[in-house]
C-alpha cells in the first residue's frame, strides 16, 4: 500500500521542528485555502450556497481569519465561538449559531451578533421568544429518527439527543409565522466523517423534499437549507477522498427536479463542515522518546491525549509518518503512546512501522480538526502551540503552549505562601 | 432498591447553590478526612504505611493539603503535580513520582524535590543516570502481564504500557545495585476501581513473593511495597463501598506469613488510591434548564462534559439525585444531557428519576475524583468551579470558574483589532 502523503514536506517539518520544540500542531495554510476553495467552486452553480466552518473543529482565529477569506462563515455552537467569529469579523448571518441544551444568555449573545439562530427543539421557540424575543430569521434543527439511517459515527438518528421529529417541524414553523417571524431556515446533521458523496445527497433530497412540504402545507417558504457537516476525510491509506463534484453535482440534479419545480427557486444551501475544511491539512508532530520492549513493544512520545484525543477516546485511526524514514519498509510492530497514567493515551496500536529510534521525529496524520480543540490536561498535561505554514513559507505561531501558569489559572495559592 | 445517600445534605446543597451559580463541583471535607483517617487506622499494624494521594483524581491544592493533614503523601506522575504537591509543602518522601515515558527534564524535577523516583521502564536505569544521576532510593513498576490477571477496568496487564517484566525485574536490581543505588522499592498497579478486597490483599502476596525472591537472588533488600491504587467505590446504588479493614487483615496476614519468616520485617507498604479518597466526597451540582420530547425524552442541564467526562467517555454510571425530590418515585425515564455538540454528551441514559422541571438541582454523585481533572473545553466550554464544604459548615471557593479570558489565554489576537 501506497504511502499516505504528508500535507506538508517532510524536510519542511524537520527543519521546523529544529526551531520548535516539540509537540505542536501545524497546520498548511496554502491546503486549508485550495481546500475550501475547491468546496465553493464545485457549489458554485447555487449563487448563495456557503459554507459555515464548524468553529469547534479548530477554535483557533488565524484558522478563522483564512477561512473567511475565502468566503466561509462560521457554525458556533457556544458563546466562547461567538465571541471567537467576532473577533475575526464573523458576524450577522455569516454566523450560524446551532447550539443544543442551549441558555438563555447564549441565544441572547448570538441575537446580539446577529446570527442566524437554529432551534434545536420545539419549545426553544417559546424559550427564545420569552427570554430574548424572536429575530426576524429562524432555523430548525430536523431529527428523522427512524425515517433516515444515520452514518456509522454518528449513529442512529432516533437515538441522537439533537433536533426536532417531523411534526414537531410543522408544528414549529406555524408557531414562528403566527409569531411574526419572516424568515426561515431548515438545518439537518445526520453524518459524521462521511465518505460516501450519495450521503449528502439524500440528506439534500431529504431537507428538498420537506421544504417542498412546508410550503405547501405551512405556506412558509424556507431561504436555506443547511445539509449540515459531516464530510469525511481519508483518516486511513487507501480510503479516497470525497469529490465535492460528485456531491454538488447530485445536489444540483435534485435542486433541478425537486426545488424548480415546485416554484421554490431560490433555495440557499448551506453546509457546516469541520473535519474536511482542516483535517487532513493539520499535522502532530512529536518526537520519540523512548522504546519499551516488555509483553509488547512500545515507542513513547513527547505528545499525549492532552494534544490529540482521537484515537484514545474513540480508538481512532491516525497515520503515522516517521520523518526521514518515508520510504524505509515498515518492519516494526509498536504501540505509539503518549505519557498519560491513561492506558488508552495511545496514538497507534500494534502499527507497523519503520524501526524507529528515540530522537526521531513522528507526524501524526489528520490532526487538523478535533485535535488541539478536544485536548485535555488531564495529569496535569499542558497543550501544545499551534504552527502555521504560511503560503510564503515562513511559520507563524498561531497559538503558544500552555505553561503551569496556565494550568493553575483559576487556582488560588496565597494560602500556601 | 434504597436511595443513593448524598455525602451532603440536599438542603445545605441547595442552600450553597442559592450562593454559587451552578454548574460547581462541591467536596466534604469531614468525609475526605474521615476516610482518609479510616484508611491509615487500617493500616495502623503497619507503622510505616502510606497512602500517596493520585493528584491527578483532584489536582486541587486544597484538597491536597487536607489529605496531606491526614497523614497522606502525594503520588505525582508529570510535572505540574509535582509543582503543585510541592505548593502545598508535599516534597521529599512524601511524594512518589510515578510516570511513564517520562522526560529526562521531568526526572530532574523529581529528584531536585527529593521524590521517590518509580522507573517504568528498564531502559530508564540508564536514561535516568545519564541525563539526571540516580537517587540514592529507586523504585521499579512491575507489570506482572499473563501472569496475573487485570480487573475489568484496567484490562489486562499484559496489554498495559506499564512497568517491568518478571525477569526485567531481577535485571534492574542487578544493575541499580551495581550502580551504586542503596535504597530499593517495589510498585505495581494492576487494578481501577475495584471493590473486591481480595483482590488487593492478592496484589500484596505478589509483591510480598517477589520480595523474598528478590532478596534470596539479587541480594537485594526492599525497602517498600507499593500496591498501587485501584480502590473501587460504589457508584452504583446497591454495590457497598470496600471495607479496608479487609483488605488490611489480609495484607497483615500475608506479611506475617511472608516477610517476617524471611527475615525481612520491616518493609513498609504504600498505596496510590484516588479515587476513593475523594471521589464519593463530590458531587457536581447542575441545573435543569431544558425538557426535550422526541424519539426519547431528555433532561438538559448546564453542565455537561468539559465538567464530567467519565459517562461520555466510558459510559461510566454515575447516580442522579434530583435536590428536593429525594423522596419522591422515579416515574420517568430520561436522558441527562449536556449541551456539547457530542453526542454521548451524556451523564445518564434512559436514567429512571422522578419528574423534573427546568430549575431543579440535579446533584451527580462521585463526581470528586476524575471528574473535574478530566474535563476538557471543547466547543469552547469553561470548566467550573470547585467549592468545598469545611467542617465548620463554611464554603470555600477552592478553584474559580474559568472565564473568556482563560479559554483564549494561548492566543494572540492583536492582528484583529
Amino acid at each position: 500500500m501506497a504511502e499516505k502523503p504528508l500535507p506538508i514536506d517532510p524536510a519542511i517539518i524537520r527543519r521546523i521542528a529544529d526551531e520548535y520544540p516539540t509537540p505542536f500542531h501545524l497546520y498548511d495554510e496554502r491546503g486549508i485555502r485550495s481546500n475550501a476553495h475547491r468546496l465553493n467552486v464545485a457549489f458554485r452553480w447555487c449563487e448563495s450556497f456557503r459554507e459555515y466552518f464548524a468553529v469547534k473543529a479548530t477554535p483557533n482565529p488565524h484558522i478563522l481569519a483564512i477561512l473567511k477569506e475565502e468566503g466561509c462563515g462560521a457554525d458556533c455552537s457556544s458563546y466562547a465561538e461567538l465571541v471567537l467569529s467576532e473577533r475575526v469579523g464573523l458576524v450577522g448571518e455569516h454566523v450560524m449559531f446551532t447550539s443544543n441544551d442551549t441558555p438563555a444568555k447564549e441565544y441572547a449573545e448570538a441575537k446580539r451578533r446577529g446570527a442566524i439562530i437554529n432551534l434545536d427543539d420545539i419549545t426553544h421557540v417559546e424559550y427564545l421568544e420569552r427570554h430574548v424575543g424572536l429575530p426576524e430569521l429562524v432555523c430548525f434543527r430536523y431529527n428523522p429518527g427512524p425515517l433516515r439511517e444515520g452514518n456509522v459515527i454518528i449513529g442512529k438518528p432516533e437515538d441522537a439527543k439533537y433536533g426536532l421529529t417531523r411534526a414537531q417541524l410543522f408544528e414549529g414553523y406555524r408557531a414562528l409565522k403566527k409569531k411574526g417571524v419572516k424568515r426561515f431556515g431548515l438545518h439537518t446533521m445526520v453524518a459524521s466523517n462521511e465518505l460516501n458523496p450519495q450521503f449528502f445527497v439524500e440528506t439534500a433530497k431529504m431537507l428538498f423534499e420537506l421544504a417542498v412540504e412546508i410550503a405547501a402545507k405551512v405556506d412558509v417558504r424556507l431561504e436555506f437549507v443547511n445539509l449540515g457537516g459531516g464530510i469525511g476525510i481519508p483518516y486511513r491509506p487507501g480510503q479516497k477522498a470525497i469529490d465535492y463534484g460528485e456531491i454538488s453535482d447530485g445536489v444540483k440534479a435534485a435542486y433541478e427536479a425537486m426545488i424548480r419545480p415546485a416554484g421554490l427557486h431560490p433555495l440557499a444551501i448551506c453546509m457546516e463542515n469541520g473535519r474536511c475544511m482542516t483535517g487532513p491539512y493539520g499535522v502532530l508532530v512529536t518526537r520519540a522518546i523512548h522504546k519499551k520492549d516488555i509483553y509488547k513493544k512500545y515507542v513513547g512520545v513527547d505528545a499525549c491525549m492532552a494534544n490529540l484525543m482521537r484515537p484514545g477516546m474513540y480508538g481512532a485511526y491516525h497515520h503515522i509518518t516517521v520523518i526521514g524514514k518515508e520510504d524505509a519498509p515498515a518492519t516494526t510492530t509498536v504501540d505509539v503512546v503518549g505519557s498519560l497514567c491513561e492506558n488508552n493515551d495511545k496514538f497507534a496500536i500494534d502499527r507497523k512501522l519503520p524501526p524507529i529510534e528515540s530522537g526521531d521525529l513522528l507526524a501524526i496524520h489528520d490532526a487538523g480538526a478535533h485535535g488541539h480543540s478536544m485536548g485535555f490536561q488531564y495529569n496535569g498535561k499542558p497543550r501544545s502551540a499551534e504552527l502555521l505554514l504560511r503560503e510564503d513559507g515562513s511559520v507563524k505561531l498561531i497559538r503558544r503552549a500552555e505553561t503551569l501558569d496556565d494550568l493553575f489559572a483559576t487556582l488560588d495559592f496565597a494560602e500556601f505562601k
